[in-house]
């Protein structure tokens, strides 16, 4: 039975409710952050939590007044949960005055709710995935226009889970005016040459933490990035692709809509990225 | 205190909680309807039924055991809360296996989760706004593309409330390729000499119900109906200019960005229109 932390409380997770009028429930009204824990450490907690702060922002959503609490909280749930190597879950949204309307409630009197849980990933940097490598698909991307906000509107990117599994694949690159955009839950990457290429920071994707860490790392290890879109056509053609994110790190992507990347199995650089990214990683954490 | 209804009980609001790993509140995974409630009868019952069985449909969602007896849970709820004038707000999620992950979780051994409360709006049909007619503005419609699908994921209409409000007007329209889709909460109509011009169905826009039943009221009443796309200069230099919705009925629009619509006042086609769903609906209410 995991503890989980909601509005204050430490609780059993069967015991952890919101209210039905809150407007994470009524309105995907609420923002989202995923960290994950190796040894017990929180990798990249800083960055997550200045995006959390910048989504919080973007939607002029308070900040739940133990946001300053938010590492020490974390830590009690990686200690009372006896988290080793896993996830941590959390999610913000405006809360509730107690009924539903299109508008914001008052700030000055309605508090945000705050929910955080544990995921258990024993292994989760030595997943199996990363030495085969993954299957995608490309879907069209019909997402909002805001991706760059982290929210909880993920009936899409869940849609297109289902997509690729139906599919025989594991996960889809969404696709917008030929290009790729991103993975449904991850940054897309391709490599061609010695040149790693990756979509633009914009209102298109998410501004991955581990996609600001791993193009910082590949820059320090003297590889070439390119930071622009590309479309899948170029990404079938490439000599390697990967995705990165909080939970998979760097993670090889070695077919796309049935078409073998490069010679069908992770290739030196994604392999490279996610080896120095993990060390890098495991040093900082906190 | 309301009595709200949480999968098959009937519990006091503030008792009215969901689990923090419903899917409706982690992943916006979740659709709804509003029936509107005159004289203590519901409006357009059937009609909504329908649509969020499409809804359910067209997200592989399994329908709630009980969605045979929906009709006397808002009639139980009609009574407990003793409505006269109001709405009825119902939501289907795809409820929870008890962690989060994108993948659905297995329909056999997952239940959906099914909320309904009710809003008392005593004169709900008697707004004074439908004297004097709304304001709104133009923005930028940034929505998934699946609208058609009443789906939680509110986020974006509620922030163009809000940007309204801001605006000093009530609403917004919202605008994709130089063309009206439709407002925060209604579908979107101009008069032209004639002629009802509204957007036809498709993605981009709710199937409205409130909308449909309109449409086939002007029709047997001998008014032009055309179903196309218009721009917003269309609008401001249209007749007249109005909105459905199923809590809002026929809602006169006299200002479209700070342009007075026709003479500024609520025009006859819309009035008239407003009359007739009105009375052909407390006729048809059960």
């Amino acid at each position: 039975m995991r503890t989980v932390y909601v509005n204050g409380d430490y609780l059993p997770e069967t015991e952890a409710r919101v209210s039905i009028f809150d407007r994470g429930f009524l309105m995907a009204d609420g923002v989202y952050e995923v960290t994950s824990v190796l040894g017990g450490k929180l990798i990249d907690f800083a960055g997550h939590i200045a995006r959390l702060e910048r989504s919080l922002r973007e939607l002029d959503m308070k900040k739940p007044a133990v946001f300053d609490d938010l590492l020490e909280i974390h830590r009690e749930l990686v200690r009372l949960n006896g988290i080793g190597d896993g996830l941590i879950y959390l999610q913000v949204t405006r809360g509730s005055d107690g009924d539903r309307d299109f508008v914001f409630p008052d700030p000055e009197t309605t508090e945000p709710t705050l929910v955080l849980f544990t995921q258990s990933k024993p292994g989760l940097a030595d997943n199996p995935a990363a030495r085969r490598g993954i299957k995608v698909i490309g879907i069209e991307d019909i997402r909002w226009g805001r991706r760059d906000i982290k929210t909880v509107q993920l009936l899409y990117p869940s849609m297109g889970k289902m997509m690729a599994q139906k599919a025989g694949a594991d996960d889809a690159w969404m696709i917008e005016d030929g290009h790729v955009t991103e993975g449904t839950s991850n940054n897309a990457y391709i490599v061609k040459g010695n040149r790693i290429v990756t979509r633009q920071l914009s209102h298109d994707i998410l501004h991955g933490i581990t996609r600001a860490a791993v193009l910082r790392m590949a820059r320090e290890a003297q590889m070439q990035v390119e930071e622009r879109a590309f479309s899948i056509d170029e990404a079938k053609a490439a000599d390697e692709a990967f995705v990165t994110s909080a939970s998979a790190f760097v993670m090889p992507v070695v077919e796309i809509d049935g078409v073998a990347i490069g010679e069908g199995r992770p290739g030196p650089v994604a392999t490279r990225l996610r080896e120095i990214y993990l060390e890098e990683s495991r040093k900082a954490a906190i």
